[in-house]
Order: structure tokens, then C-alpha cells, then sequence
């Protein structure tokens, strides 16, 4: 069911990373759902986590332990570990006690990431049980078996590579991705993982991480729903022998240009691969006042059950995006100015229909697999862009049935 | 399909209102899609209207005439007359200049209301060719009539009636409302009208249709998006005998609370009669800092997908709940403090599960048809309750095919 979303191929390994998995039947028998990276010393982890009041204990353990000389992540999926209380706390705990005595290192050097089931007990057991054989299968190119690992809903494993030249450096980067549902990150995404072998400074890969995130995870949306979750990491390692060490030198801009590149790719991917979807839907808002007034109005469109229902349908009944720019909560704008784009088609001008639109041209684009709807404000040089996907009947069957 | 909704019964004649209506194949032949409503000399109206920028040129009609000696209403189906520029306000203009010549008044003493498909001109010459059929009905027992012509996608008309002794007088009060998607109205729903033959002043109308609508059009949310043609009006003939001339006054308090009443009932209906509705939720925030924090939260779980579809599934995966909760934007909540009831069943204690919390307790809530989920928040004394729908299957199959 995911649009356009290619498998996994041609994944690198990157230098300073080793990955392990293991069946820990967590919730269901079977699968992967436990993933252990551990990193060579010297590599530096930047990330962005959920702004929900809500967010799981793992995250708040992440929090804490930011800037520490980190040396695993443990990730388990089919509990999310959230809504749990102190029990969640102690239990979050525990697995980095028991992952840290297997890996000699201390239990603060290990960030644990959750996901799956809110307001259940993780069981803790299982996840401590599977941590020998996830180590034991430690590998630099478990990569494709890294993104399985990690995946709940997703119907795709979601991963790519790139490689660049900076500083007379080859440098790699490699990324996996998570999600499909629960799907309007504030901050970052659930989950994704990017690595790179470029040596970054804490400080600066703390920039790194969060302007990245801002351009490409914090700009999808699927259903609105904000996880207690979601967790963006950047890891470099410094294996390549670049160490980048200035914000205004020419290889952080590379290398931030490269990160951004691989980040929006993730976060595009899972939306290719969102509850249901069978549309790619891209919302730019152009000429506004703000960049905020932009992001307003697109994901007002984007959440629009109407809008992303007439999708799904092929049906250019676009007055509905009309309506969702109209309600978008921006208190002073003259919709008198506005123009509505799809794709190539002038379907609005001025605030009303474009008197040359045929409602055969939106029925053309309306029918793509791939959409861009354009608004021109005509009241600034701001813009934004928001990517998200339709409303399927199978988005309601997905979760209607999830925990059967 | 609607939720718990009877058919409209005992529906009372106001005195001072006649109602009429035509088949006048707006949008489809054979179905009654106009409806006029002529008001004795001496009536008051008032009215609350959708805040959407892009509201509809009726709407900007109404706006205009605010506080006009009114004559007449008159509401199409079939077209919304939204997002049609200045063609759509000559069209909204056009059919109250037809209708004040038939009934000898001045155009600005009628008031247009559409509603239907948006970002098409209103077919103004098959309004204004029925309005001679809808002129040669007008009764005072047409209420039930009016309330089916005023419908879209409704799957049942929805109209009240009340009576009270207020000030030595009998007053009767009779409303209809319509909408089943498309439906978060801000200031007012798409299309609510209450009639009394109580006498009010025009500034006091205008105060307690606000009030009125405050309390039971604005707690409503189907699906999040809120119209273009929304508006509520309240309309005061005064041919019972009462005169309401102030606000501090016993008969103010009393009439007060009976239009409230009533308001509320007709906004309930709206939700049982929600796209694809099999669940009526009742979603009530206690003990916040304020009222606004209080409908934030309660917005946030009434409009998340996830939680709407696992009403619809009737899963207690109440951890989307506490999702919604947490990513609602009340940035200083102590989630540490907040319990989570659905109906009588404790779920979440002080931010956790409840350890006495079992499964089949919520599995027995959410199976019912009606459905009450109470936060709270431990912060305060302010308390806000929305009404809402579950998420179904239907409301895609609805709004997939609307136009078709």
C-alpha cells in the first residue's frame, strides 16, 4: 500500500557503528523487535524528542542523559513504555542496567527508545532476555535488519544511504526511519536513526540534529497525532577522519546540506508509507508574512479529514481546501488575494474560482499518485512546505484493529 | 446510522414565523432545497457566524444586515456560495432582491443562508425560480418540513420544540439545525435556527444568542473542520405577549436557559447524526487553570484520529488518549497529576494505569453507544465539556463520494 516508497537498497555501512537484533517477543512472536547499535568510542549523539506532555519514560532517560558519552542505543518496539509512571521509569532503567553490564560500559552511556502500545507495563523481562542475542548478531551491515527491527505498523522497512566528499574526506551517512501512524512530530519523528562517520563536535551536532529536524521531520504529518515517542538521533562517529568543528566552515555546510538531504528522505518515506495512503501529498504555502503563518495554513490542510478524504477519492472538490486555508486561525488574511495551485492548474485566483479552471484538469491531478497543492498569499516572501498523505478506508481499519 | 437520534416529533408553531418550501433542483431534482421563513413585523433576529476567513457570501450578507428590521430568511442547499468571489456575493444579492419584491420588502430586510458543495457559483436562477413555490406554502406548522429541506448530508432532520411559562406568559420555542460533517463550528454551526415568540430587544438578542451558542454549537466537533457558511440565528417575535427588556431580569434568566436547552439539543443532534457516527462521545476536562486549557485538551481528544477510530472499534487503547492529551499544547501540565475516567472506571491514576485498572472494564464502556470520557487535571476549578463522534469507515465512504 505505500506510495512510491522503494525497498531498502544499497545500504553502507558506516564506520563506528555496529548493529544487532533479536526476536525478544516483546508483543508478538516472531519478528524483530529488539535493536541494540553500539558505537565506537569517540562518536557523538545529538537528538530531538517529542514536545507531548506525555512522552515515554525512555525519552524522558534520553533527555537526561543528553551530552553524555553515549555508547549503545536499545530500541524495542510492541510497547511504547509511555503513560507508565515511575514503573515505566524503573523499567527503562533496568534495560540499560542490564544492556550496560553486558557491553561493560556504564548504564548512563545508554539511550533506550520505545515504541508500540501507550499505558501498558513494559515487560522488562523479555527485553533483558533478548539483549545476548542481539549482541551476539552485532554487525556493521545489519542495517536492512536494523529497519525491520524497529518497525510497528510500517509496511516497509524505511532506509537509505548517501556519501559525500568533504574536507578531501569520504564521508557516509546512513539512515532508518519508522512510522506510519500517530504521525505529526513536534520536534522529530518515531523513530529515526541517521549515522554518519563525519567526526562532529556535541555542540555542534546538537545544531546539526535540530535544524535538520526542523526541515524534514517536524514537516510531515499523517493523522495529526503527535507521539509520546518520537525520537530523532544523529550519531556521528568520526571514523572517516573529518572532524567538522566550526558552524561557518564550508564542511559543516556540506555535511548539514547531506544531513538535511538523508533526513528529509526519511521523513518522506514514512509518509509513503502511512496508514492507508495512497496519495504523496505536497502543501506548499508561498508569499506569506511568516514562515509560522505558512506552516499554520499547510497543515491546516494537511489534517483536513475533508481534504484528505476528496484525495483519496480522486474528487476535486477543492473548495475544501479553501475552507481548511480559511479556518487555519491566521486572523488577518485577505483571502481576496489568495491563489490555489494544484500541481500546474490555476484552480482559484483571487480568493474565487479561476473563471478558465475545468474541473477536467483538477480531475487529472486529482487521479496522480503524487500531488503538490500550491496557495500564494500574496502578502510576504515566507514559505513552507508540509508533506503528508489521503484518508483510506484502510487508514480506519489499521486502527481499529491495531492491538488485535 | 445516526447515534440515539428520534426522529423530530411535537414540533410546535411559534407564532409570528411562517415557513416555506420548494423543490427547486439546486444540486439534485425531487428534494425540497429551499426554504424561506417570513417574520410578523416587530421580530428580532440575531446571529453568530463562522469566523473562516474564507466564509461564504451569505454569510458576509448576514454580517452586513446585522441589527436590520428582518423580514425574511431564506437558505438554499446544494451550494455553499463560499469561495466564489464577487459573483457569489452578486448571486447572494440577486435572490434577496427576487424574494423582497414577492413579499413587498426591501432587500436588506432578508437574510440568505447556503449551504452545499463550495468553490461553485449558486445556480441563482433555479433559486429564484422556486421561490414563488416556497412563498405558496408558507405555514406555521411547517417546521418539520423546513427541517428536512435545510439538510446535505444529514441522514435525519433534526428539530426540537420547547414551551415555558416565563414572566406570566406561555412562550414556545421551536429550532432546526443541519450538518453532519464539515462540523467544528467556531461562533456557530452550519445552519442552526431558533424561534421564539418571546419578545427581545435587538442588543439583548445579540447577547443571548452568543451566550447560547458559547454553550452548545461551539462544544461540537465531528471532524475538526470548521465551515465556511456556519451561522446560527436566533430570531424573537414577541407575539406571545412577553417583553424581555434586560438582562438582569428573572424572565431574561429563565428565557435564557431555555434557549440554551434547546441549543444544546439541536448541537447534540448534529453530533449523533456525525458522517458515519456509531458512537456518541461526551468528552468533559475538570479542575484546569482555566476554561480554555480545559477545551484545548478536550478538542485534542475529540478531534484525534486515533482515538476516534478506537471508539469505532470499541478498543480501549486509552493510551491515545493520553497521547492527545499530552501533545494538546498546555505547555506547563504536570501529567504526573492527571487521572484519566471513561464513564465510571478509573484508567489512569497520577499520570500512570491505574493498578486496579482491568481491561474488561473499559472493553464493557466502550462497547455502549454513549460514552463519556472525564480528564482530570488537579491545576484548578475550571471544567469544559465538548460533544463528539467516533470515526468510521462510513465517514470516508461519505466524504469520498459527496459530490458523486
Amino acid at each position: 500500500m505505500a506510495v512510491n516508497l522503494p525497498l531498502p537498497s544499497n545500504l553502507l555501512p558506516v564506520p563506528g557503528i555496529e548493529l544487532g537484533f533479536a526476536e525478544a517477543g516483546i508483543r508478538k512472536a516472531n519478528r524483530k523487535d529488539l535493536l541494540v547499535m553500539r558505537l565506537a568510542d569517540g562518536a557523538t549523539v545529538a537528538g530531538v524528542f517529542t514536545l507531548n506532555r506525555f512522552c515515554a519514560a525512555p525519552v524522558q532517560l534520553c533527555k537526561a542523559r543528553s551530552g553524555n558519552k553515549i555508547r549503545a542505543l536499545v530500541v524495542n518496539t510492541g510497547n511504547a513504555n509511555a503513560g507508565t509512571g515511575e514503573p515505566g521509569l524503573a523499567a527503562a532503567r533496568e534495560t540499560c542496567v542490564a544492556l550496560a553490564a553486558l557491553l561493560a560500559c556504564d548504564a548512563e552511556q545508554i539511550l533506550p527508545f520505545s515504541t508500540g502500545v501507550i499505558l501498558e507495563l513494559l515487560p522488562v523481562e523479555r527485553v533483558k532476555a533478548g539483549l545476548p542475542a542481539a549482541i551476539a548478531n552485532l554487525k556493521s551491515d545489519n542495517w536492512q535488519a536494523a529497519a525491520e527491527a524497529i518497525m510497528t505498523t510500517d509496511t516497509q522497512p524505511k532506509a537509505a544511504s548517501r556519501t559525500a566528499q568533504i574536507g578531501g574526506k569520504k564521508v557516509t551517512l546512513t539512515g532508518i526511519s519508522k512510522g506510519a501512524g500517530m504521525i505529526k512530530p513536534n520536534m522529530a519523528t518515531m523513530l529515526g536513526f541517521l549515522a554518519t562517520d563525519a567526526g562532529v563536535s556535541q555542540a555542534l551536532l546538537e545544531k546539526l540534529v535540530k535544524d535538520a529536524a526542523d526541515q524534514s521531520f517536524n514537516c510531515i504529518t499523517i493523522d495529526g497525532d503527535t507521539s509520546t515517542n518520537d525520537s530523532f538521533m544523529l550519531i556521528a562517529t568520526g571514523a572517516s577522519g573529518l572532524q567538522v568543528t566550526s558552524a561557518d566552515s564550508p564542511e559543516y555546510a556540506t555535511l548539514a546540506a547531506e544531513v538535511l538531504a538523508l533526513s528529509q528522505q526519511l521523513a518522506q518515506m514514512i509518509v509513503r508509507d502511512g496508514e492507508g495512503a495512497t496519495k504523496f501529498i505536497t502543501v506548499t504555502v508561498e508569499q506569506g508574512a511568516s514562515v509560522a503563518e505558512c506552516r499554520k495554513i499547510a497543515y491546516s490542510i494537511a489534517h483536513s479529514p475533508l481534504v484528505k478524504t476528496a484525495f483519496f477519492a480522486s474528487d476535486p472538490n477543492l473548495g475544501r481546501i479553501l475552507a481548511a486555508i480559511g479556518y487555519a486561525g491566521v486572523d488577518d488574511l485577505d483571502v481576496g488575494k489568495l491563489d490555489l495551485y494544484l500541481d500546474d492548474v490555476l484552480v482559484a485566483k483571487a480568493g474565487g474560482r479561476n473563471p478558465d479552471y475545468r474541473e477536467e484538469d483538477g480531475q487529472r491531478v486529482m487521479k496522480q499518485s503524487e500531488i503538490t497543492v500550491r496557495v500564494r498569499l500574496a502578502r510576504g516572501t515566507h514559505a513552507a512546505t508540509i508533506w503528508t498523505c489521503d484518508l483510506s478506508h484502510d487508514y480506519v481499519s489499521i486502527n481499529a484493529d491495531y492491538r488485535s
